[in-house]
């Protein structure tokens, strides 16, 4: 990534992009990734083997379902999934969000299919 | 660190404590801990050999100066200071932030001091 000179602005990250559910790079710490992601509608149930992952909302509200609970974040809520751990995210709105696990982590995890992004832009 | 059942409000997190410059733990991602901070004046100089270290704001504004530049940060905005890279954060007014970085990194770093942190509460 190139070297960040200032200050990085989340509105104006999550104004370059309006695909769903594909995360774009917008930082690193070691060897972390914090990427935007927009999301609306279901995603699939699938589980990181080896990352938790933090979702913080930035804007709208977010449902983290497992398979015995669900969890609803608002904006300035956090989250973190604990690895190996079966969820899927749900907005019923549009939803806005901050994705921080490993570099190279893949948004559907072990389950795979059509919303796999192949690419995650760094902008 | 127990098991989080739910939602962690950045809000409710901030209410919980008043002193400056002391991170208190609000989650954990793998072996990175999420800190929120409260910070008034003038931090030290120092550096981080070992990591690099993420600052978002949540409240308030915060300056980092480093010996060539200052990067002044908002609400809403996020910047990495990268490892080995000396800096001091500076705030006018009460500033709240996030801070990501890994378990066990110290507030001053190489520099020590009476503002050290010598216990990080989990809240």
């Amino acid at each position: 990534m190139p070297y960040d000179p200032g200050a990085i602005n989340l509105d104006d990250k999550f104004s370059k992009f309006s695909k769903h559910w594909s995360p774009h790079i917008i930082a690193q710490v070691n060897d972390l990734h914090i990427k935007s992601v927009k999301v609306q509608g279901e995603f699939v149930w699938h589980r990181h083997e080896d990352t938790d992952e933090l979702f913080l909302v930035h804007k709208g509200k977010l449902t983290i379902k497992y398979r015995d609970r669900n969890v609803t974040l608002g904006a300035g809520e956090l989250h973190v999934i604990p690895k190996g751990v079966e969820h899927k995210p749900i907005a019923a709105e549009e939803c806005e969000i901050l994705l921080i696990e490993p570099a190279g982590t893949i948004n559907t995890g072990d389950a795979g299919g059509e919303l796999t992004a192949h690419e995650e832009p760094r902008i």
